[in-house]
């Protein structure tokens, strides 16, 4: 149980699409930015989903999210230059920051902000170039306050800071929806892609929403770095945006999310409840003080596929695992059962 | 005429595999260095068409060759060491080594060499961490003598120095065979990809062969920079061995070679016969010295669009074009015509 890979199936308009490309054999290479037609679909997107209105051409496709940070960090820093992560975050946030010689400063998040960076934590650091946070969050799946990401962005603003924001878990939102960077300025960075809500991570297809003075470079640099998207993924994404079919992947995980926060409630403590995404952070201090040590038992003696919380920064990780939603009920059913063999026995 | 996309489809058998596969829902990720399966096929292609053993584990897929120069300069060089290139080359080389913070360090090449770097020049460089090549090469269309191939991997062999070659043009090779750079030392480091004999550049996959202590390591950065290829590609790809159908497409670009050779003789200083790849370097001295806007007027006056040497370096590339056969023999002609209009205008 547990793996990380979703097991939903994408929208059967989307293979569709893609059998057609096929057969029309359209596998050139598109532009560097991708095609205009997904672009103008993403834009339509951010007018339905969030009111938002933001040019197509301001909109870069990419291979990837992956893609989209190596791309947007090499437009934004220079080699030295600072870029600001929470601890815990997605790993390789860093990473691509270490490839690109930028310096990676890690702010500790807990629950005394709800897993929130915030502004007054901000202020302590000095000669920041950019901002990344993700929300819904990996691996806390925790969604931003309105008011905490207004301040953020505003002081961004302000200090001429970049904020990047991962929104990538859009659309897995349960309890309340998640708000894009964009609703607060369009200076801020948005980060997304077609892996997570639309189902589609083997594509490799994400995009990048930038102030309109930056495109041009995040073209520049795309072009020699990947020369484009894969051709019939974009095609594919084309017919990506089928809402009654989202809505039903997204009743999916809210029932999953439903039935394991309230099963492992029962064994950890959960300082956050999740409220996107598809992850659960539970503080499992009560059984081990080292998390990597408890995934190889959990894996080895319970058969449980669970995430160390050290594979995501050092504040308090060693006490911390992250359970993931990605399978079905009966499946994550099996799974808290041999949790609870195991850690009764 | 002469726009650098080739106009051939891939063979029937990969369309159908896409489709196969996308009917599959096959579109989670894969293992990070690809399906074992592909990596096999690829190894039995160097058994078949080079006779070189390469286990499929020293095999990684990659996003594009331009994923494995990036992964491949990311393991092998540090910040601030040097990566020896050749001027004129494909002018992606240096823009990865730039973002890597890596020194590229350029050797000028001429007909006085046929365009090959050698012994004797490299021996002036100091401090070489890595050296790139490509046989057969953008933008020139030559293949590298077995004799200068031979000296210059055995010269990095004894001095420690990295030799990656750039094989993505083997394949399309019409006078004589390209030679594999591990034909030579199961040191060097070998890129190649779907996308040019195989008629595939919108799957964005390549592949790169390592010496076997830097798989893992390769297997890291492509984890974190990319996750894993696209999916449907690499199950495209598997069909994409198809020889007969290859064999055709090769004799179509060596009809189209035969054709624009001749045709641009009569116009133009060519100073190495390309045996190779789909390009023709041509010495245009006799009527500019400023490739970039004899390119803009060749474009904008006689409709024919043709690529500036400066594109590809600095030495003496004010005075080359780089012509692409990448269009039926009808449209060559037909740039042809347009072209000698203007000249004799």
């Amino acid at each position: 149980m547990l793996s990380i890979e979703p097991d939903i199936h994408p929208s059967p308009k989307v293979t569709q699409a893609i059998i057609e490309a096929t057969q029309a054999n359209k596998i050139r290479y598109t532009e560097s930015l991708g095609l205009f037609s997904l672009r103008e679909k993403i834009s339509a997107h951010y007018h339905q989903n969030y009111n938002v209105t933001t040019s197509p051409h301001r909109i870069a496709l990419m291979v990837g999210t992956s893609g989209a940070f190596l791309v947007t960090y090499a437009i934004l820093l220079n080699a030295g230059e600072q870029l600001l992560l929470t601890d815990p975050a997605y790993p390789c946030y860093k990473n691509f920051s270490y490839l690109l010689n930028n310096q990676a400063v890690f702010v500790p998040i807990d629950e005394t902000t709800d897993y929130q960076l915030t502004v007054e934590q901000l202020k302590r650091y000095k000669n920041i170039k950019a901002i990344q946070i993700s929300s819904p969050s990996n691996p806390i799946g925790n969604i931003y306050d309105s008011d905490v990401l207004a301040d953020l962005i505003g002081y961004c603003d302000k200090n001429d800071i970049y904020f990047i924001s991962d929104e990538i878990y859009h659309g897995l939102t349960y309890d309340i929806k998640a708000q894009t960077a964009l609703d607060f300025s369009d200076n801020a960075i948005v980060i997304n892609g077609f892996s997570k809500y639309f189902c589609l991570p083997g594509l490799r297809l994400g995009w990048v929403i930038l102030p309109e003075n930056l495109v041009r470079k995040a073209e520049v640099v795309m072009q020699n770095l990947y020369i484009s998207a894969p051709t019939l993924s974009q095609h594919g994404a084309l017919a990506a945006f089928d809402e009654q079919y989202l809505v039903q992947v997204k009743t999916i995980y809210q029932q999953r999310r439903d039935f394991l926060y309230q099963a492992l409630s029962q064994l950890f403590d959960i300082p956050v409840k999740p409220m996107g995404a598809f992850y659960i952070l539970a503080d499992v201090s009560r059984y081990t003080q080292d998390s990597l040590q408890f995934a190889e038992q959990l894996l080895s003696q319970a058969h449980v596929a669970v995430t160390p919380g050290i594979d995501f920064g050092q504040h308090r990780t060693q006490q911390f695992m992250r359970f993931a939603y990605t399978r079905e009920i009966d499946h994550l059913r099996q799974g808290v059962t041999r949790l609870c063999n195991f850690l009764n026995a």
